[in-house]
């Protein structure tokens, strides 16, 4: 399928890339994501020039990326920088991807690489600034197109459905969205129920016989499929400010048309050195992640097929507006590169 | 590939489907099966119109199925009976198929609705009349096109090569069928040795001294793929009152191309509260079916792969007259609904 | 995709049939190898021309391969032998192909079967004349093209790369091959480094105290994927008669365009009576071929995918320049069949 290219992917955690070769197929590319011995990670297209063997089975040697059938070396600029059986020929040369490493990840630019300004990645400063005890992450390589996950985020609603006694409750649904579209190129959606039913998870963090609750959900989402969602509540006609918040990430990263890269994460402004607390949240939701929404999201993809979602008419609901103007979007900014 | 439509399949046993809902692919398309309040069966194209979500990873409330992914609930007729997030319109409605419960079965009408008669259901009130203790059933997910399964009943004479040690023997293979065209639309193929062997299973049933009997196999077929099988043996010679009856019971419901939905039934006139009778007959049923049957039948699909029958010129012989009338008058109930 | 056809390609090693059908995919088409009464190895088509199940879920008996469905029987000629259910009629026999047994194996002409001469086979003696304790071979059910496979014995540099421990070193990727095209269609290449290191396996072998070695490594090939290896080392400066040889096969027969038949055999003129070396140099090779060869030749192919090798120019080296004569030299065999 056809992908936005000039735009940064988030390709992997900073952690997941080491000077042991990871392979991972981004946009139906076979890539392979590797550190030089400077510890500079580098994207290169896993497959080698000479005779296609990935260089994913290989290893890195003095920072250089080592084939490992025949020994051919690559550096982090796709360049041949060894090559045993002789001189080291134009030829030899394996496409090189643009990577940045920012807020704990690894970016890449799948695009024209005269254009990868790192400037273009989204500030996400808060995911750098947590500490430790406060910060949680997971990845999920999921069954269903980026598109629908994203989705997912956008229209909150599902939430009082799928996980009735976790994240849900009623309260978004009942609550009509507030959507923006700002000129940096963010779509807002927020919803902000007053006087309602706190999410079950939250209603433990209340003061006793606290029943009712203002709170707020707040996502910004950015192109491709970067988003953040912050969440938090306090005691009706209290203000927002005696509350603490949580700040979600969730980024997607499609890796073939039916399948995608999952990467979330949590960080929050209290409790921020309990990490008996971090580590609970970390298990809960990628608990939530990967045995309610991934399934239900594979289980559209399977209903979807290869057929087009719009093509199928989608039965679209007032909850649909932020998602559907997501999709809009990205519709349009693939159709802009087409040109 | 193209199936008759404007007849009734046999979707499931009646107690496979319940309150909680059945995915179930029928005729290539995915169908979900669960009853309402009252009990009542339905069918529904198993795929929310809002945003495709599999309606069968939802459940029942009120006799209503409720998607699981946004809480959007259907009718069994169709038509959204409840949205959470506004207003009830046109475009909520999903594909309902006319469904029958009937002789221990649900059946299903994937044709037009307006021509879905009860009364087209073949008659089986034997399945109706029958004790628990004389009734037993089992069901089978096959690889294999649902006509390569039809016709391995159709022609009996397998049994003496593949089943040897049970159902075989020899008998049939020496007696030539007796073949019958219905002005209902049943196709009637007898098997009536004379003076033979019996089939090892029944030879334990026989009084002591008993070597050679007369006995008798009747299979009689209706579209789309309905067949009962009666069968007994009495010593060579005596009258067939005096013995015994088996009545079974094969129903072929295609899953897509190549995999077949197997429905298979067994109850009796004699011993008819003998339950240890009937449990034993119901595992040795399934396994002479799931070992020996199934995995022929899957060999036949592997190597016709995606080939039309036909075009492969199979080696007709004398014991495929059955199964090939029977073939030839789907192409034609197939070709005259195409018109 | 196009094989060449005129050609003897091995099907199985000789103890691999019996008169137990043996199912085997070669060049896309089932086939079934079986023994008949005398012993005698024949391949026939595996699909039964009468309804299509495979052959191989049948059995041998009095030398006839009986259909496991309804009983038919094919001679090793393929014609009907036995039908129990009527007259053997000309449409009652399927294809079969001519086989040899020879150098321990079984080998099928898939082509023109006029041209079938047996003297065509490969000229393997030294497998013949190898006693027991001397002799190991395996068999590998591989990812890959056949072609790929054949590539990595073509150039053995992968083994400094690949099998630094065992089968590498170094001294191949610093030696130039020497090849040799020959009249009798054999492709010669080898490579005989002198005053260099030993590969790490026969360093065991050398005498106390010797670092340096003449070796030589000798690869003939023929079409469409037999070849034969030599290899043995002597001190630095000794002469090569004073060395023990290993002599190994390596053949490759197309199961899909995409999987391999890898056979692979080893034999030696020393220590011909170690069975325990024997045994330990089974198992290496077994566990060098299914741990190191056959993932990176998977990987190749799961980066080549459907495409056309040469259609992704490859950055052919000098160490390619073998592979590379073999793979034209296939090409024109196919395409001048073709006409």
């Amino acid at each position: 399928m056809t992908y936005l290219r000039n735009c940064w992917y988030m390709a992997a955690w900073s952690d997941e890339v080491s000077n042991q070769p990871l392979a991972r197929t981004l946009l139906d590319e076979p890539v392979v994501l590797y550190r030089d011995a400077e510890g500079e990670p580098h994207a290169l297209f896993d497959r080698c020039p000479h005779r296609f063997a990935p260089l994913s089975a290989g290893r890195v040697e003095n920072g250089i990326l080592l084939c490992g059938y025949h020994g051919l070396g690559f550096g982090g600029d796709g360049a041949c920088a060894r090559n045993p059986h002789g001189p080291i020929t134009k030829a030899l040369r394996v496409t090189s991807y643009p990577v940045v490493e920012a807020h704990r990840a690894i970016w890449i630019w799948m695009g024209d690489a005269g254009r990868a300004d790192p400037a273009l990645i989204r500030d996400l400063s808060f995911v750098d600034d947590a500490p430790d005890t406060a910060f949680n992450k997971g990845y999920l390589n999921g069954t269903g197109n980026y598109q629908l996950f994203v989705d997912n985020i956008l229209d909150l609603s599902h939430a009082d459905y799928l996980h009735p006694d976790t994240l849900g409750g009623g309260a978004v649904t009942r609550t009509p969205a507030e959507i923006e579209e700002r000129i940096d190129g963010i779509i807002a959606i927020a919803w902000r129920p007053k006087n309602e039913v706190p999410m079950p998870l939250m209603a433990d963090r209340l003061p006793p016989g606290v029943d009712w609750v203002d709170s707020w959900t707040e996502v910004e989402w950015s192109a491709p499929g970067v988003m953040t969602l912050v969440n938090g509540a306090v005691p009706a006609g209290t203000p927002r400010s005696n509350g603490g918040n949580v700040f979600n990430l969730h980024i997607l990263t499609p890796e073939t048309s039916s399948t995608s890269h999952y990467f979330f994460a949590s960080t929050r402004d209290y409790a921020m050195d309990d990490a008996k607390l971090n580590e609970a949240t970390r298990k809960l939701r990628e608990q939530i992640f990967s045995t309610e929404d991934e399934p239900m999201i594979a289980g559209q993809q399977k209903r979807i097929g290869d057929q087009d979602f719009w093509s199928l008419s989608p039965a679209l609901l007032k909850i649909d507006k932020g998602a559907a103007l997501v999709r809009r979007r990205m519709d349009a900014l693939i159709q802009a590169e087409a040109k």
